[in-house]
């Protein structure tokens, strides 16, 4: 038996199969510092232990993308080592606040199989689920990703393609959030006096500000998340790839665009859903990303008074300023657009 | 109203005003190790938590000037989004220790302001305090910026310039160093025998080392500390501009220069205050940065017989070794200066 | 007397002389972190503090490697800062475990010199020892190392050169690994099966994936070590000298050849001892590590029934992939090799 591990081919997932991933992973202070020298968060719950404290956290809870990144990391082993494409995402909910200190483990469950015309890859849709040392679940999402095949000819099971919902429901939305006091909330300190019931549905948002991503950044942050896609730190190999360079973690983009998103969202305080989202084109170092927003919808959460969500839709671009909302261009994306994440932001109202 | 920060311009300023910054920002010993992996800092106060405690601290302080940059980060949204050039500081003085745990603060106080003669731009005088959760004061300095107007016409009120002295008192050092036990201050662990009656006035030392910046490494400290100065990250937007190039944060060229500085002054554990510094020339990433020093005074401290004060004028340059002590040539700078800093360090007596 | 450190040349060594090196180091989780986003490292005793626990470690021990990095940036000042080459190790041992929060000093002591024929430069010898605050000694290892003289003419002591073990003895191995419960010790967390009783003697294993390294993280990393070596950090010196680059600290090819050995020894927590290592040939920024081992023996530990230990010798490479296992050349070593070490690891029973 090789000792080393070659990942998983499509003709080697079965539907119900469930994957524990390796390696245990506990987060410290020291992967949240990590973490804002790369991508700059201001958020001030996450940034200032005395202001979580006051609103009714314990102290700051983990970043939700890094919390996101470790759990991805470890599903890239088994799920998308031998992966051509990360397709999308649905169904990503966050469930349970993360503190520095505890324990992250995954697992996924493969929920749909199709096999491709060419029959060279297949589209393989696994439910992933990060969950503390406690075996509380504090992630779950579900993601599809092409994947090659070993062998061309291997017998593969029917296609199951999975329903999956268009969005999560408001009803579902929250968990990871504490009831908060929102009269303890300041608002100066969190940078803007914009709460909940100051953004309309179908407001735009330019974020302004653009960052710069260098080749040792994106490798550190995807190092830090123990993810193994070789295609984010190998040279050698890349030159002789589609690309000839190595191509940047598409979650690299989401936590850089979220960053961004500060300046328009100070108080969106947490991602708490992901409805999809998808790159829509690969990003390399030199290149410096900018976004904008658009409020999708509002909804207050059944129950609660402290916080409402918003539906948001932020389009990221490569060397590109968006004051003018770049997006489509009839029925193409626009050529800078590199990611379209719709997700569900928490303020307090 | 937009909710997008475009930062201040000269006429949104006035004299007394007083603006509460964002984010508050709790340190951690991940952001002190970032610190150290950039920096390189050897003093052994802040790099042993035993060093300390023996000499009476509870346990290693966190770098002066990592304390500087989170203060400084949070002004920059308010004060200096806008500005053409950081053009001085004055009245720096380190007031109290600041521990991994510590939350900081910052608040600024508007006290000069002087349009420029073409009315495009003014100068403002701010003094900035950085704060600990339970309102102590730990830094407080007074810098002065020039910032753009938004609008030419607009008028402005008088001009203030506020005075300010040369040099911090003697007399008012050493707020932030506890009463340190000399007998078990640890001289060859400290690396080096020096103490404050070593060092003659007008005294030079070569600090010899230099240091190479990379991009992602100005990039990654400057974000650590939440700092939002797009010339420092926006690729994009900079090869617009003046230089095409990202401009290294003056600040890290202060910690570059305090880290080179250890090889000489390997005793002086403390930056108690800084008179005045000058970014004589901007930095780029590829340039190597060196330094040398000269001992401009001697004090001891009223009532302390533990540490006396030296007032020390450190020169970094870029691309240019300091054995002959570069300078000025004639009234001009030399050309490879790159920062004047003349501030109070403090060593064991 | 310079306050300015020059190092030491070759004719300041004595045989017998003990120096002991600033500067006293307290490890944090910040380190950690920053360790692993640089190198990505995944076995799961340092990575989860739920898994170490539940095998008997009170939390995660920090790397080893990390741990010999430190200790050895100690070292640079008073050994190496006059160094041309670094030419080998031996008899290196862990002795004990080192936690996040524990302080780190080192002492070396001058075991061997001998004068090149040249008379230019000579050949130390020092057997470095780790030390924690409570004075228990954590690692321990001779290196040697040519060293300029500072005058050609200085007399020299005659030579004497020590005798070294070609391996450290098995009976002498462990001391570092408390008792572990190899029953709760889980596999699939730890992302493999293979115990020590699956590997053989002779087996050959390419650890497939690369790593390219950019200059921001070997000079993070080399930095974070307190290291000294000028060549590591310093583009505007290196340009006059040799390879007119940057050289990586070798340290940091065995710190990535050890990440890469993962995919192969999953389960191979611990580095217990170093028997040789050969820098065979510099690496430089931009270059894309590979690597492969071979099992060069297998040993019980002596009243151990817990974890077994196994020879091991990497090769690691620059630009070229290893599944033909590159080595020798006849005589010569294959071009791409760079480095080659040979070493004890402990894996569960």
């Amino acid at each position: 038996m090789s000792k080393t591990g070659a990942g998983n081919f499509f003709e080697d997932f079965r539907i119900g199969q469930v994957i524990k991933h390796a390696t245990p992973r506990t987060i410290t202070v020291g992967d949240v510092a990590l973490y804002n020298g790369l991508f700059g968060p201001r958020f001030a719950v996450q940034s200032s232990d005395v202001f979580a404290r006051a609103i009714g956290y314990p102290r700051s809870p983990v970043d939700d993308l890094l919390v996101f990144h470790i759990v991805f990391g470890k599903s890239v082993p088994d799920v998308s080592l031998n992966a051509v494409a990360n397709l999308g995402y649905a169904a990503f909910r966050v469930l349970a606040p993360v503190y520095p200190g505890d324990t992250l483990n995954a697992v996924s469950e493969v929920i749909g199989l199709k096999e491709n015309s060419s029959r060279k890859t297949g589209i393989v849709f696994v439910r992933t689920t990060g969950c503390r040392q406690d075996g509380g679940k504090v992630l779950e999402y579900v993601r599809w990703v092409m994947v090659r095949k070993r062998d061309e000819a291997a017998p593969v099971p029917g296609d199951h393609v999975p329903r999956l919902p268009d969005a999560v429901l408001p009803s579902t939305l929250g968990d990871a959030c504490p009831r908060i006091d929102v009269a303890a909330y300041d608002f100066t300190l969190a940078g803007s006096p914009s709460r909940f019931g100051d953004y309309a549905v179908g407001e735009k948002i330019d974020h302004v500000d653009g960052i710069t991503v260098e080749e040792a950044e994106h490798q550190i942050a995807t190092r830090l998340y123990q993810n193994t896609a070789r295609i984010h730190f190998d040279q050698y190999s890349a030159a002789q790839g589609r690309f000839a360079r190595r191509l940047i973690y598409g979650g690299h983009v989401i936590s850089l665009a979220r960053s961004l998103t500060y300046n328009g969202f100070a108080n969106a305080f947490h991602v708490t859903a992901i409805n999809g989202g998808r790159h829509v084109a690969p990003l390399f170092a030199g290149a410096t990303v900018f976004a904008w927003s658009e409020v999708l919808a509002r909804t207050e959460l059944p129950g609660r008074a402290d916080v409402g969500a918003l539906r948001v839709r932020t389009i990221a671009t490569k060397d590109r300023p968006c004051h003018d909302f770049p997006h489509k261009q009839g029925d193409q994306d626009d050529p800078a657009v590199v990611l379209e994440l719709d997700y569900w932001v928490l303020l307090p109202r």
